[in-house]
């Protein structure tokens, strides 16, 4: 099957490139609400499964056990710039379990945030693991292992039971078994495991209503849910959309990109979750989806739709400031939505 | 017409993201040699054309007239890195015609080499439009203009001398006429006109081989061709992917990367070129795809294969340095190279 285009980037006014995709939104019992594309093909989510990862550190009780606050918590779910917020709050989870950033596993990387990189070369220091955008949700992982009673290092491995406990953690999320032969590595060396995109939706329709789960674990949901809302800068950074669209929605909205493309998101209002994966991997086309499908699922208003204009209808501006071209959905989205009122 | 895919992105043994796009593998009397995809569709060639729009600054004598040397003129087909030696290089120009960077109007952006962008970033600088990868063509554009004897102000606008000249002898260099309706802004402020890729690669074929072009022309490809692989860095920077197939070829190779999915390359010994276009953009797969038509349009020795192997097979790796997954060819590459030998 071959995924429509959903995403079309002009010049002046041709269509100088295209991005195909498929998304799936869904409600709590597995109806497609809206789709487009194949939804059964298995697709990596890579980094927008953090918070369904973060579930059983909250679900268990261990959190509480080791005093991690909701700024914590968001951070486990993140997929962060580097700030000095961002790197303050890991290594403040990791002090809370009697670690520090030498126990991190998720290998260092360069901040995303430019003011962070410019800050690390003017002191002429190398980045750390805890500028990884990972390094959040790999302390959530120590604190895992540490309620586990289980020998932190090597916590990133396949056989690990920090990685067991997840896994079991994705396939209760899920209702649907992660087969070993359709999984890989992540960038930040835990597994990752490819899932068709109805049950991704699916479980973040879940993650936000709390339908068809044992109450520990809607709880656990909730409470990963109110501390990203209460605290949208952490679960991604500085002018990023997950911490832009959270800052202005609230609880209303949970969204979390991911790698190559995905986005997913709970929309608590309307017991639905959507999952898109872009076939090409290009985080501005996800991005760009991820708007209209928002729009149609939930009623803007004037005002959300001013506040969200520039996200919305992505003007793409050259270096001296001129409008060169835009970011257009396709009659293949709109026909898809139809039906969403 | 949909692109067939040609390039996959794996992770583990499964396929993560998938580019769809087009090629054009053309002599110079536009006999298509193997093709991918709709070769008649128009693409805008942005900065794969540098070259050819170099043309008329050597053709008509201003280069010699102004004494422009060698590395300038391979930076005035460059899309350059921002390093020390494109800037001073770029300055060079400039002041050969009385002039200084205030006289660029491509906009300034910071230099896509870390170690410049660093060095900048140390001694509290902003960059200038000296770091616009774009500079070197520019500087050739306000040589244009000083031997037009046009006025250099406005030289990047749709209607100046320098521009309409340009658009002439990119005419010239196609065969074929450019409709200011698909015609768009290009990043660095000029005009930039949507061509069929069949007609962009046979530029290529006859800008490698002077081909049906009159001795003039032929004449300022050859040199151009010639100053780029006597300074390969000018034309990229340090690790990309032009200077280091310049590097590795000499003259036997010219090509140059375009923003957006684009690549456009002559191979003077075949009388051929060659242009393509990724359908969503991606430059990892425009960079994959050439190198296997590369591989099937000259022959390669082991020796090449060893020196291009990484690129050739690019692995991908996470921050711990472990292998994730390739970019690997499709059989619709394969199948559109059958009969190339």
């Amino acid at each position: 099957m071959t995924n429509p285009v959903l995403i079309e980037v002009t010049r002046g006014t041709t269509v100088e490139s295209r991005h195909r995709g498929t998304f799936a939104l869904v409600d709590g019992a597995g109806r497609v609400v809206a789709s487009a594309g194949d939804i059964d093909a298995p697709v990596f989510p890579r980094s927008a499964v953090k918070a369904l990862q973060a579930l059983p550190l909250v679900e268990n009780g261990w959190a509480d056990r080791y005093g991690l606050a909701p700024a914590e918590l968001a951070l486990a779910c993140a997929s962060h710039s580097g700030e000095a917020i961002h790197t303050e709050t890991a290594l403040g989870t990791l002090r809370k379990l009697g670690l520090d950033e030498a126990a991190l596993e998720c290998g260092a990387h360069w901040p995303t945030a430019r003011t962070a990189a410019a800050a690390l070369i003017r002191d002429d220091r190398a980045p750390s693991a805890l500028h990884n955008n990972c390094s959040g949700k790999h302390a959530g992982f120590l604190c895992l292992a540490c309620g586990l009673k289980a020998e932190p290092r090597g916590y990133v491995g396949r056989e690990h039971r920090v990685q067991r406990t997840v896994k079991d953690a994705l396939v209760a999320a899920y209702g649907h078994d992660l087969d070993e032969a359709t999984s890989g590595t992540d960038g930040c060396s835990i597994p990752t495991y490819a899932v068709p995109l109805r049950h991704l939706a699916r479980a973040f329709a879940r993650f936000g209503s709390g339908e068809a789960w044992p109450r520990e674990r809607a709880a656990a949901a909730a409470r990963l849910r109110s501390a990203v809302a209460a605290y949208p800068l952490l679960v991604a950074g500085t002018g990023r959309l997950d911490t832009d669209l959270m800052a202005h929605f609230g609880e209303r909205v949970f969204t979390k990109t991911g790698a190559e493309g995905v986005f997913c998101a709970a929309l608590p209002e309307r017991g639905w979750g959507l999952a898109l994966k872009c076939d090409d991997g290009a985080t501005r086309a996800s991005e760009a989806i991820l708007l209209h499908l928002l729009e149609a699922a939930i009623a803007w208003t004037p005002d959300d739709r001013a506040a969200l204009a520039t996200r919305h209808d992505p003007v793409m501006r050259n270096w001296n400031g001129i409008e060169v071209g835009r970011l257009r959905p396709t009659e293949a989205i709109g026909a898809a939505l139809a039906g969403v009122a």
